[in-house]
């Protein structure tokens, strides 16, 4: 059993590059964080998309949206991603456990308002979400890169926990007849469902097949 | 296509019952939820295993975690649930999106320090993780229920957030030769992994093989 937890609000350089590999596979992994932030002393956690480009977690939204603008103001959030790996099925409920890696980043928004890096930043989004997608894709127009909001949160504050490998049992129950062990858990891509309004002759391409 | 968004947080009265059916369904499907708080300032999300009983959602912790004593204290906490349920690829970046199911819920948190209802509310958690496990375990010990603190979390206040369907494309883009539709995406089993301490006449239970 291995079970890391460093909650320690610790800056970059005091982690190392360790730690910065491990964020970064488990940002690379995702398609989806909970974007964490507090208004008027309430507390929301809200799911977003998100991608990432080299040591910043890039999200993007309307320009109407107001979570948005408050986090282009400067709103402090916190953005988790947890992968959920498996069920860990002890012989007792208390030693019973989940196997999972999550990454929890602290800090402030920026906008990204120069045109060619956001151009690039929306780009690997898409990318992030779908790799292999953006080559296929039309460019998108200036109205819709006007309606759309690109923001950067650095890799500077972060925690990461994650639990791996068998139950952890009491000495006592490890001789109770009892099954015991993991129940991997992944998220898996089923079969790619078209559009209904698609062109009869346009096939699936292959990053989609590789996907599924 | 289909995008349902009632983020106004309502009470519980006046959303009915239709609503509830659906958060109770968001619940139900999921191992784990996001929780928000705030300390000082500063927003954490924390993901955490859950449960549910009736109307009210299931946290558990050790007595010792900071976060249990202080949603146990009454910090407002945002708790939220998502399914992460496909990529919707449209043709342009613009269009594509996600289909998910996502419900937070607001409110404060309720220490069940009732004894009989402190068990109940374990075994149920026990359950909604591992539907079937519990006839397998051995009863906890009174030490282990006296480390292991459960709250509870009423559906009363709360917003549900879900899109389904194909992509929704702009007219002037459904000509193109681009593949566009969803890939569907779930959480899944893969093959049961058994503890290497166990002994060797112990097989996989029924209600195991059920969720793999």
């Amino acid at each position: 059993m291995t079970v890391k937890a460093d909650t320690r609000l610790r800056r970059l350089p005091e982690r190392g590059s360790k730690d910065l590999q491990l964020a970064h596979g488990i940002i690379d992994e995702s398609r989806i964080c909970h974007v964490g932030f507090t208004l008027d002393r309430q507390p929301y956690v809200v799911p977003m998309a998100l991608g990432r480009d080299g040591d910043h977690i890039l999200l993007h939204g309307s320009v109407v949206s107001r979570l948005m603008t408050n986090l282009a103001d400067g709103l402090p959030c916190c953005v988790t991603i947890t992968h959920l790996d498996g069920l860990v099925l002890a012989r007792s409920a208390f030693n019973s456990s989940m196997n999972y890696r999550s990454l929890m980043v602290f800090g402030t928004a920026t906008l990204v308002d120069d045109e060619a890096e956001k151009l690039r930043g929306l780009d690997m989004l898409v990318e992030h979400l779908a790799p292999g997608r953006l080559a296929d894709l039309r460019p998108s127009t200036r109205k819709e890169l006007n309606a759309t909001t690109l923001l950067t949160l650095p890799l500077e504050i972060f925690s990461i926990k994650s639990r791996s490998g068998p139950p952890g049992d009491a000495k006592r129950d490890l001789n109770a007849p009892i099954w015991a062990g993991v129940i991997p858990l992944a998220l898996t891509a089923g079969n790619p469902v078209p559009a209904p309004d698609m062109p009869a002759d346009v096939t699936l391409p292959g990053y989609l097949k590789r996907l599924s």
